[in-house]
């Protein structure tokens, strides 16, 4: 028996799945040492481990295991109502859907203004879990270039143009893009919020970073540009300020949406878990999430110098790389001869000495970038990304003479 | 602004949300008093809180609260796969996938089978957050009456005839059924086996009860009738037995099939959150689940009995009910004069008196059932019970009197 005589829908074909999700199996497979800046996940020493035990062994209760509010959990709303309040985003309760985490507002937004056959333009590296999403709704993808402004938005009208239809929607992640790290500008911003009115475009805007700036000037969100924007989709979540595993995040929607969103999820999955709801609302309740907002960002700038010095020298002009204000990832390009090399044969070269990356054609639904890697940069320690870079570059040796060698 | 100027995607209409998902927060702004069999939620004594509690303060560690692997915890799956080893049922690992909760798995069966205009059978009365699933992939729905023995089977190939075309996936609750309670009879079973065979359709067989038999003879499950059959989607979950607030729940399918599966979960929140299935994991290590299930068959039918008695004292003839052997449901159907009440605003006057149930017409996609009532007996103590059907039989007084004067 294969798959092949079972009654598939026709989207089947446009599961794709994720390389990053599978990287997490892949690298628990393992047996040897691994410095690890594939997953995109927060440093185990950034989570407040013990804090979250602690409170889950003094405040769970029966209301903590039957089902919750499909909009979800009182208590959370509230709190990240009053929380929100105090940042560059103040939102009410009536825009707000709990989710189970920032994949799940993906899927909302897909769920509700994907067609088949839809245009959905992404940057080009993307987030391909968010790609994976569109497609899994028969979207047809647009990929716009980046710049170290971010999404090139003044190519987009041309490419909508050559496509002979405007875009759906339009999935960007403007701060500290993953994977590339750049950060898209207010002039662009701005930009695209006008070509999405033109074409009565959604803009879904994840932006799981924007809280974890450590340099640069914070430049707001898209809702301070055009605030209540009933195109804006906003897409937020606790994985990355917080921790992943509690799958826990909001969507940030016009008003007038709403029931269309609850309703969506009701399908999806009845309502978040409720104790890791419980769990954030006690967190921010004690007042303890800015105080870990500020430590974050000081040990993630303070990787981000370390891995860029072991890359300078280790690496030196091998490769370049770009240089973001916040969030997670470098994106390093291999040049000169090493761009020859093939990050996804590097990839298995360096799982062999001990480093995982993503390889720069898994963040392409094209293929793009198979002279780029996204290295994270917040799971690991300096002393581990020293390590982890020595590996790669030891990896790149052997790849670099095979090829060479080849030839 | 309404969502009328949205880009929505065509399947919006058919986002139809969960009536009984949405009497969850109806019922939470209640300030009175309400006996409550409208949820199908365990009854809170009937959830091992303190011990969920005291696991959660004691073995949560860092890698609880990373990202898990999309498959399901490796932990989790060990124990469920020994403990199911021990059942009627027993799964292999490269047969489950750990989801959130049932829905998902019905979720991940209707984007992996069902394409829009495909046709899905389903019972009737049926579990519309099933039906409203399937809608939302588009599904014209083919709804097949039901008797004390479960999906009149026989009527199926008639009723296909009339559509004009197979289905694509034919939906089924085969043991206790919600909202009926009735149970799918073994020669039926075997007779969809064989239709689903003639015309290639998927088995979706959603048995969230299946463990929760307390009287009748177990007549195992389709497994039991064709081992290892391809075509059978079998959505589990630990929401019945355990607790809902955790959405943790599995799927058992053909191995072939489980990549697609991953593949697809992927598109919707990456894995299922972490926490809660470290929490089941431990549970079932320590040998707590089959103690735990015994206690709550013992108490599921004291508490169904104490419903029968108090229905016999207060309404008698006035309706009649279905006689499960297991589960959380009675089926309440009006008759003589009564059967001119509308179940819909019996609600009304039964949430005013203080007592709530699912109306029928929640639980039809074409509103049929307008006299009769789900009514949970799991949720309640027998003398909360003993109230609530008081207070029912007083506002079916009301709701009578009202009919009669209005003639």
């Amino acid at each position: 028996m294969n798959t092949q005589t079972l009654p598939l829908a026709r989207r089947a074909d446009q599961l794709v799945g994720s390389i990053i999700d599978s990287s997490t199996s892949l690298l628990a497979q393992q047996k040897h040492d691994i410095v690890r800046f594939a997953m995109g996940a927060p440093a185990n020493e950034a989570v407040p481990t013990d804090v979250f035990r602690e409170i889950a062994g003094s405040i769970f209760d029966s209301e903590s295991f039957t089902y919750g509010a499909s909009e979800g959990e009182p208590r959370l709303l509230n709190q990240l109502v009053d929380y929100l309040a105090t940042t560059a985003e103040p939102t009410p309760a009536e825009r707000i859907t709990i989710t189970a985490g920032g994949m799940q507002g993906l899927d909302l937004a897909c769920k509700i203004f994907v067609d088949p056959g839809d245009l959905v333009a992404i940057e080009s590296p993307t987030y391909t879990n968010g790609s994976a999403t569109a497609l899994s709704y028969g979207a047809e993808l647009l990929e716009v270039p980046m710049d170290e402004d971010g999404m090139v938005v003044e190519a987009l009208p041309d490419l909508v143009n050559e496509a002979g239809r405007t875009p759906k929607a339009i999935y960007v992640i403007p701060n500290f893009q993953n994977p590339s790290g750049t950060t898209l500008s207010v002039a662009r911003r701005k930009r695209l919020l006008e070509l999405a009115h033109e074409w009565n475009s959604v803009i879904i805007d994840d932006d799981p970073y924007g809280l974890l700036r450590f340099a640069g000037e914070d430049v707001g969100g898209f809702h301070s540009i055009s605030p209540e924007d009933p195109l804006l989709f906003s897409v937020r979540t606790f994985s990355k300020i917080l921790a992943p595993g509690l799958r826990v995040g909001w969507v940030n929607t016009d008003p007038s949406l709403r029931p269309l969103v609850i309703s969506a999820k009701q399908a999806m999955d009845t309502c978040t878990n409720v104790p890791n709801q419980h769990i954030v609302a006690e967190f921010i309740r004690r007042g303890g999430l800015d105080e870990h907002l500020t430590g974050l960002r000081t040990e993630y700038l303070k990787r981000k110098q370390a891995m860029q010095a072991s890359l300078d020298r280790h690496l030196g002009d091998r490769i370049r790389s770009t240089d973001p204000e916040g969030g997670f990832f470098l994106w390093v390009t291999l040049q000169g001869e090493d761009a020859q090399i093939s990050a996804q044969s590097l990839f298995e070269t360096g799982l062999a000495e001990g480093v995982a990356f993503i390889p720069g054609p898994a963040l392409s639904p094209s293929g793009k970038f198979d002279d780029a890697l996204r290295l994270c940069f917040a799971s690991s320690s300096p002393e581990r990304i020293e390590e982890g870079v020595q590996r790669l570059a030891n990896a790149m040796d052997k790849e670099l003479a095979a090829v060479q060698g080849a030839r």
